[in-house]
Parts: C-alpha cells; sequence; structure tokens
C-alpha cells in the first residue's frame, strides 16, 4: 500500500464529463489499496474568466481581493470531483486551502507555500477517504485567501505530497510523459522512464513545458517522487501499479535503477529543448569598466524584465566590449525604451535587436562526468551550416542562440547526432 | 452616523458594469459618514449554472460538496466589488462566510444561522473600512462550508445586521419598494412608507415575492429595521438620507410614526395580494372521527408537501364531512398519487382537484381593531359575480379561493374597495 499524491489540469477537469473520466483513474488507485489525495486545477477557461472579471473591475486589481475571486475556480471543481468520486462508490470529501490550513505568505497572487498542517488530511485518507484539494490556492497569516499564480497547482501537489510523504505526486497532463524532445517535432523522439531533477529544471527553464519550473524546484528540495502522465488513457487503461509516465527523481535513485536493471540504458545527453520566446539585443562598444553591466541590468531588473543569457564579449578596442543578452519578446519594446532612456549613462554606441532567434539546449547530467558535449554540439550545428550566435553553459546544459527559421532543423540534427533517435 | 448593511441580489451584482453602479450607490453612504457593510449575491444565473454542475456530476449530490461548489458564486462578486470600491477612492475588504465567520447548523443547502463573531467586523468597519460580505454562505461547526438555501442572501444581511446593531438593513431588488398590490395589476397601486413585519410576513407568504420570507421572520425576530428600496435609481439619485423605499417596522413605530405625521393616512387595509401557484384538492364523505384528517395530512407532510389552506366543512350527513385543502401546483400529481394510494385508509368518496384556481388576499393590522373587514370583501366580491370557493382567515389576513381566470378583476374591485387607489 502506497500514498499517492495525483494532480488534474484544466484541461483533464474542463466540464463534469471529463470530471468523471477523472474519478475513474483516482478510484482505480483508490482501489488498489492506496491512500489518495488528489489537487485539481480549475477548469480550462475558468481563470481566465475571472481575471478578466477582476481587470474590468479594477485594472489595478488589490491582489488580496484577486485572490479570492480566482480561488473560486478551484473550488468549483474541487467539490464536484469530490462528489463525482462518491457518484461511483468512493469515499471523498473535499478541503479547501483554508481548511487544511495549507499556509502561505502574504504575496497575494504569487504566493508562496509555508507549511501544511497536514494532521486532519493524513487521519482522513488513513480512514480511507480520497482527499479532494484545490490547487492554487492557500491562506495566509491573516487568514485571507492566497493564490500562488499561474500554474500553481503542480506546486500545491508536490506541497501536498511532502507534507504527507507520499510515496509519490503524480501529475497527470495532457502528454503522456517527459519526452527526448518535442515529438511534434522529431516523431522518433523516446519518452523517458527517468529524469532527474536537474535536469527537469533545465529543460523546464527552456520550454519544455510539462511542469511548473517552481513545482520541480519543491520537489527536488523535499525530495517527492513526483511522476508526469497523461490523463487521456484509452479504455484499455494500465493496471494501477504499472503507470507508464515518466519519473522524475535524485541522482542517486537514477544511478540506482540503472544498477538494478541493466537495459534501462542512459544516453549522455537526456533531452533536448527549444524556445522561441526570447529576443535577443546587443550592445555595442560599451565603456569596459567597473559598474558598466550594473547599468545596463539595473534598470531592467527594476522594470521585472526576465533577462536570461548574457553573453559579454572580450573588447576587440582596449577598453570597449559587446553586450549580448536575451529577454522575452513580450517585454522587447519596454526592453528598447529603457536603454534608449540609459543610453547615456551607459555610453553604448548601438543597440541592435532580433526578435526571430531560437534558443536551443542539450540538457543532461552526463556532462558532468563526459568532456566534449558543447564541441559535439557545435560540430553538429556547423555540419548543416547553422550559424551560432551566441553560447551559454551551465553545469548540465549547454544553449545556444540561432535564426529562428532553423530550429526544427536543428533540433532534429542534435537528436540524431546524440543518438536519442528511436528504433 | 449611522451603521447601515446594504444587500444587492443576482441581478444588480450580474457584470463588472452594474457592480461599478452598486459601487456607486454604496459609496455615496459611506461618503455620507455611515459605517457600511454589504452583502451580495452572486451574479444572476450563475448559482444555477453551478447548480447544474453538481447535478451532472451526481443527480444525488452531497450537500457538503454542494455546498462548496455554489457557495463560490458569491465569494466572486464580493471579491469584484470590493475591488471596485476601491477603484472609485472607496476603502473595502471582503469577509468570506468562514473568515467572520458566520456559524450556521450542519443542514448543508439549507443551513441556519447560529450566531456571527461581530468583532473583526465591527473594528473593521468604524476603521472607515467597507465590509464586502458574500450572502447565502456561512460555516458550519466543523469547519465546513455550508450555504441559506435559494434567496438567503436576504437572511444574511438581516443576521449581519442584528450582529453588528445596524440602524438599518436596506435590501436593494429591482423594485423600488413595497406596494398596495402588483403595479401590473393594478396602475393605482400606491408604494408604502412602511409596512409592520407582520404584513410583511404575510404579503411574502401570499405571493409578494419582494423579500425571502425567513429574512422577514428573522428581521422581526431581532428587531432589525428593513428597508426595500431599488438599485436601478436614475442619474438624479436621491441624496443618502433620504431614500424613498418602504420601511418594514415593528408596530410600535409604526405607531410612533402615525402619531409624528398625521399626513402619513394609513388604510384599514395594508395591501391585496394574489398566488396563482397553488392548486385546490377536495375529498368528498371522510368519515368525521377523530384522526381522519391526520389520515390525509400525515401522509403528505412525510413526502414533503406544503399544504397551505385547509377547510373542513361541518358535515352534511352526520358522520361525514368534506376536506378542501391546497397545495403548490408543482406537487399536485404527488399529491393525488399518494391520496390514491391512502383511500381505503381515509376512507373517502371522491378526490376533486382544481389547478385553475387563485388565492387573493388582504392584509392589514388594522383587522386587529376592525369588525367586518371579511364581509366588505365578501361583498365586493360578490357585487362582481366573483365566486368565492374557499375562505381562511389569520389575525391580520383573510384569504380566499377564486376562479383563477378573476385573478386580476378580483385585485381590482378590491384594491378600490378598500380605499387603496392612488389620487
Amino acid at each position: 500500500m502506497a500514498c499517492i499524491v495525483m494532480k488534474f489540469g484544466g484541461t483533464s477537469m474542463a466540464g463534469t464529463e471529463r470530471i468523471r473520466r477523472v474519478a475513474q483513474i483516482v478510484k482505480r488507485q483508490a482501489d488498489g489499496g492506496h491512500e489518495v489525495a488528489v489537487v485539481v486545477s480549475a477548469m480550462a477557461g475558468e481563470t481566465d474568466r475571472l481575471v478578466q472579471f477582476c481587470r474590468e473591475a479594477n485594472p489595478l486589481f488589490d491582489p488580496a481581493e484577486y485572490d479570492v475571486v480566482v480561488a473560486s475556480g478551484e473550488q468549483v471543481t474541487s467539490g464536484l470531483l469530490a462528489m463525482t468520486l462518491q457518484a461511483i462508490g468512493a469515499s471523498a470529501r473535499s478541503w479547501m486551502g483554508w481548511q487544511l490550513p495549507l499556509h502561505t505568505d502574504t504575496a497575494h497572487g504569487k504566493a508562496r507555500i509555508g507549511s501544511i498542517d497536514q494532521g486532519n488530511l493524513i487521519a482522513s485518507m488513513a480512514s480511507g477517504q480520497i482527499a479532494v484539494i484545490p490547487g492554487f490556492q492557500g491562506m495566509t497569516a491573516d487568514r485571507r485567501l492566497s493564490t500562488l499564480g499561474r500554474g500553481g497547482s503542480d506546486t500545491s501537489a508536490v506541497a501536498v505530497a511532502a507534507a504527507i510523504k507520499a510515496d509519490r505526486c503524480d501529475i497527470y497532463t495532457d502528454v503522456d510523459g517527459v519526452y527526448t524532445t518535442d515529438p511534434r517535432i522529431v516523431s522518433r523522439a523516446r519518452k523517458l522512464k527517468m529524469v532527474t531533477y536537474e535536469e527537469m529544471l533545465e529543460l523546464a527553464s527552456v520550454g519544455a513545458k510539462v511542469l511548473q519550473t517552481r513545482s520541480v524546484g519543491l520537489a527536488m528540495k523535499e525530495g517527492v517522487r513526483v511522476q508526469v502522465l497523461s490523463s487521456f488513457v484509452e479504455d484499455g487503461a494500465p493496471p494501477a501499479d504499472s503507470l507508464p509516465g515518466t519519473m522524475i527523481v535524485s541522482d542517486e535513485e537514477l544511478a540506482a535503477a540503472q544498477q538494478e536493471d541493466p537495459t534501462m540504458e542512459r544516453q549522455l545527453i537526456t533531452g533536448i529543448a527549444h524556445d522561441k520566446n526570447e529576443a535577443k539585443i546587443t550592445l555595442t562598444r560599451v565603456p569596459d569598466e567597473p559598474g558598466a553591466v550594473a547599468r545596463i541590468f539595473g534598470p531592467l531588473a527594476d522594470a521585472n524584465i526576465n533577462v536570461d543569457m548574457i553573453v559579454q564579449n572580450v573588447g576587440r578596442d582596449r577598453g570597449e566590449t559587446d553586450v549580448t543578452f536575451t529577454a522575452p519578446r513580450s517585454d522587447l519594446t519596454r526592453c528598447t525604451e529603457i536603454l534608449e532612456n540609459q543610453r547615456e549613462a551607459i555610453g553604448y554606441n548601438r543597440m541592435i535587436t532580433d526578435s526571430r532567434i531560437a534558443k536551443i539546449s542539450v540538457v543532461g547530467v552526463g556532462m558532468r562526468s563526459h568532456a566534449g558535449i558543447a564541441a559535439d554540439m557545435f560540430k553538429a550545428l556547423s555540419g548543416r551550416k547553422i550559424n551560432i550566435q551566441a553560447i551559454t553553459t551551465s553545469e548540465i546544459k549547454v544553449s545556444v542562440l540561432i535564426d529562428e527559421d532553423e530550429t526544427e532543423l536543428a533540433v532534429r540534427v542534435l537528436h540524431t547526432a546524440y543518438g536519442l533517435d528511436a528504433d
């Protein structure tokens, strides 16, 4: 018998018919003798509808009241799932964030989870009752409703799993696992049995939108085993204990699994991700002196613009350098306005922007012990005449900027080069 | 400076534009120096939508989970009104039923209010903050969400007014007060400045759907002064302190007001109501013996059928009697089925049903001190050849059953006969 947290997103909860399907998946786990908690999102589209109401009511809405409004979406689906479970013969009840309570800080609209009072929850689950918990919501110290920010339900699920020391946190999505790359681009992409937290974090940060980054970070910190799997199973659904998703685990667990099962072959590279949502900005002939870089990125940070890659070339001329960085495309206009205003203060010569770029990243814990991964990447790309505009690396990731038009070609070339293609 | 509770129904809260109008009405009171709490309904149609979800999810839904789902409608409007008030420069915050808390019993879906912890609310209002409270919802002793049943927001408003000892509870509706009769039937109907709780109770029970009966009963018990007025005021809105609605007050306050203002003429009869939602059932030749009536009405009560008028004629033949009563038309089929099954046990001869009837009621506290009101009614009706099928009386009400086709004629005849027509 295991203790399992299951999480279902907005697409899975969109309407009473889909909720019935979710109820069947949940009941199958409960019938398998497991203790089950379910974390649910609002119906797809509902949070957008509620946010729109808030914008109409007050463009500068009070985040505390915003939370009162938008938290209602998950309240509705959790009540509906509890009664649907009852309809098919399962014992179930809903637990609002304030009923547990799930404590958060007071950063309304993007609150962080502090702790969860798990006592009542554990007792209820031990008695055989399925706990249905609205994702995305919690309660502040002054007993007001709070929400965790968009996509926060993944984080709720991981936090609940950590609090009740669940054996597993199953995140049901509209894909059936984590793939070596986007299967819409590479038909021979393979589903991964296991990835590590760090790999998942790097993949999530570069465009693989399977899980919310925050939830992966929390799972890593708390050691929660997370499984990604699909809620859209066919009628011949698998039995409860052989679920075919991707497990997200620690380095140690991965190593142990590989020792135990030698057929579970691991490539050096785990996955290849792409991201078309960034734009590139280059400032030429920036004075190569202490404080120059701070004068560029300080104002951008003040404007809440999330700068990603930063590349500073060695100056060709003594005392000057070029600075290139990327930022979200949606922020490009604000970005250039700010930098125009700072032209005097920074002292650059020209500003060159390009929004037709893509970031391609190769990710894998195998990089730690193997040299030459980056070199392989550059060789494979240059073999197809794909020009690399910038490079950054982390311990387990290499990212390059290329022309947007070459995105799919680059992903396919690298997928083959690293031996990831399925047979 | 007064302490005022204002309540707005679903039509007034239907959409952000209407909520803005409500916010202006509320702010006008706050700007007048008053302490203000506002109780709101869900957007018109929203509760129906949520109830429909519940029916789809589980036809035999758990009332506790039903409450989780349907309480969300008022949560949304209270958050939206609070932020809209802020948008026009007022200080405001929302208080969920569980935050106050507003304690109820555990009769989910039709809970009764126990008490309200008014401390935080009073402190917040004293600091100049407008309190926005979702109607219809509360919390049970085991900290679960509860709702008061359809139309419960009126009751919430009166309960809040009683808890904070408000000077007045203003119920904003889509009519601008209580009239001597339905103005759609009698164009010369007059708006009443004051009615007593008992008159309002009698009027509400016979089809004047201005206020929920339960809320009037609670106001009477707690001595809350209730005002009915319209939220659809014209642009030249009246100043905050001369609101033109109908006050619902105690007998003593009415008497005092009449002494103070001799121009406030009161007729013997306050209002005339009609109700077309009932059906008439007659059982002939029922044995005139102890327990016979119990055998008729016991099974109907068990089936939750709300029997209204009951008339038992003196038996024409020794040992037998005819029993006539009314019940909601929507229950007529169930009613006749039950009585068919009980034919042997009751021992009646024939069952005669008629759903084309109307109940006409004249109501007024003046009846207590004046004889002949009923006689006047019968005379006025017979003068227009309107046949009376049954009669019941209470201390301040006389009701008759007539043919449904004569409803409007009867109302007009009586309105004139009792001198209620406006000049």
